[in-house]
This record gives structure tokens, C-alpha cells and sequence, in this order.
């Protein structure tokens, strides 16, 4: 057995695939074996999900997913923008799909998405929150939600939650009630 | 504020790239305002992960992960072939890249990977584990590692592991013990 797995070496990149929010490229690489092979990458942009918490509720989204062409119960989410931190990005997306500002802002863990892909989700932790107005985009239809935190495990064991960020950030957000309550 | 939120129309579809795991599509559509935009949607093919679990132990892989070109601690995982069912294809990963085989193997859980998709991911847990031999594809490189169940909580809260679905299955295994502990 391998103690440190040899690394794959890029010979030849080709951009098979471009549009505003993704690129794919197919990459001619040779495997440690001297094999060569063609692996389809993805670029993605970097994004951020959000829980905020008040006394008893998470602030919540409930958002129409194309081509799923479904509601999903999310919590919110959103690029990293050019210039911006990642908790920049937090700050501004909370604001603009729940209208809610927070005072503290922390970030609870990173992972990511898609192994084809180098993307990376950070997540944050929102508390004492102010209410204000949504700055919905054009495409955005967004249904604030308040759900109490003690419906919250239930939810995600009947699978109501199916979004990836929101189901990783809400089981840590449990994991994390925990460790407090012990 | 909708009570239902309104469903976009599609209008016109476009192939604009194609893989043998992937097919990204431009879609125009009608929104619930009548603007048309286009938006871009990804066709990936269905995955399982697989919690292997011992008496004190996950059974995990480490595995070389392109384009990050670095390796990721992960559980078991891969594509849902035609003619399969998630638990059979959970059955077939589980065997392939760790050479185990579970008397017991069931659904815990199934989540959306990618907004932009309809692909679904299915999560289990396999017990009563039998040790055999690995059988690896050509471009896999992966070795075993049995990880101390008492240590996951630990390595998810330091960024050991960042592979999505293997923190989503590792935190459900994590909670689903704190309930039949509590």
C-alpha cells in the first residue's frame, strides 16, 4: 500500500465548455503508471451558505430550483463575488435573501462541492440578527421562512431538506448544540 | 409573499457541451414575469456513498483527487451504472474500493449535489463488514484507512475531510448514534 499516493501530471488543457458561471475543460493527463488519460474538469465559482440563528427559529429560504423546477427549503447562498471575502459574502447574501443583517458572523467549516472541480462552499454562522428587506435579484423568487431549531432534525431525516450546503451546514449547526448541551 | 412560488417555462434548450459524465445544456426560459433568460443546466450522472462500519471503526479510503491533484480522505463512492439500483451500485463501490462486504446495507439519506442539476446522491450505512479484495479501475488509486469512529467528529471539526458527501454521511452517522444513545 501506497503511504503517499504519486500525483497525475497535466500534459494538454482544452476549454470544451464556457458560460458566465462555469467553465469545463478536458485535460489530457499521465497517470502515475505512465498511462494517459482525458479527465473532464469543472471551474465553478466559490460560494457561501449562511445559518441564521435567532432565540428559538433559523432563518430559512424557500426558493424555486430550475430544472428541478421544485420549491427547496435552503438556507441562504451565493457566489463569492470578485473583491469580496468570503464573509463579505455572507454578510451581503444574508441581507439580500432574508433582508437580515447580523452582528456576528462566523465561519463553521469549508468543503468541497464537487471533486471535479477545485470549488470550495464556506459556511458561516449568523446570530443576532436585525430584520430588514430583501434585495431580491430579477431571476430570484424567495419565500422567507422562519423554522423553529427543534423542527430542524426532523426535517432533514425525512429528507424535506435535499440541498447539499444547507443539509452539511444544518447537521453541523446540530453536532454543534450538542457539544454545548454535553 | 407567495404561498407557492410560480414555475419557470422552458422555452428552448440547448446541448452546448457533452462529456461521458456530463452534458451541460443552456436553457431558455420564461420566468413567472415573462422575462426570458437563459440559464444553464448540468446533467450529471446519480452517485452512492457508503458508510462502512465496524465494531469501532469507519472503513475509509484515501484517494488522489484531480484537479486538486491532492489526496482526500473520503467514504466509499461512484456512479449508479444502468441497470442498477443505489443499493445495488452502494453494494458494488463498497466492494470494488475497500474489498469489504456488508451483510447489512441501508438507505440513510438523499440529497441534491448541484443546484443547476437534477442529479441525486444516495447515502448508506453498511454493516457486518467482511474484508476481501480491492478491485480498482485503471485510473483509481486508493488505499483503505480504518478510521476510530471516536476520532470522526474530531476530523470533521478540523477540515480533514472536505468531500461533500462524505461529511454529509459522516455527520447523519454521527447524529443517528446521539439518538440512540439520548
Amino acid at each position: 500500500m501506497l503511504s503517499i499516493l504519486e500525483k497525475w501530471k497535466l500534459i494538454e488543457t482544452k476549454l470544451i465548455c464556457s458560460s458566465s458561471f462555469l467553465k469545463v475543460f478536458d485535460d489530457k493527463v499521465m497517470l502515475p503508471n505512465g498511462k494517459h488519460i482525458t479527465f473532464t474538469k469543472m471551474e465553478l465559482i466559490d460560494f457561501v451558505s449562511v445559518v441564521p440563528v435567532t432565540d428559538n427559529n433559523i432563518v430559512m429560504i424557500e426558493i424555486l430550483r430550475y430544472p428541478r423546477n421544485c420549491l427547496s427549503l435552503e438556507i441562504p447562498s451565493g457566489h463569492v463575488e470578485k473583491g469580496e471575502t468570503p464573509k463579505d459574502s455572507a454578510v451581503r447574501e444574508l441581507k439580500e435573501e432574508t433582508g437580515y443583517s447580523a452582528e456576528k458572523i462566523e465561519c463553521i467549516g469549508r468543503f468541497n462541492p464537487l471533486s471535479r472541480s477545485t470549488q470550495q462552499a464556506h459556511l458561516f454562522l449568523a446570530k443576532n440578527l436585525t430584520k430588514g428587506t430583501q434585495q431580491l435579484e430579477a431571476t430570484e423568487q424567495i419565500n422567507v421562512k422562519l423554522v423553529p431549531i427543534e423542527d430542524i432534525k426532523e426535517m432533514l431525516n425525512s429528507l424535506k431538506i435535499t440541498h447539499a450546503p444547507t443539509i452539511i451546514a444544518l447537521q453541523k449547526f446540530l453536532l454543534m448544540q450538542q457539544e454545548t448541551q454535553s
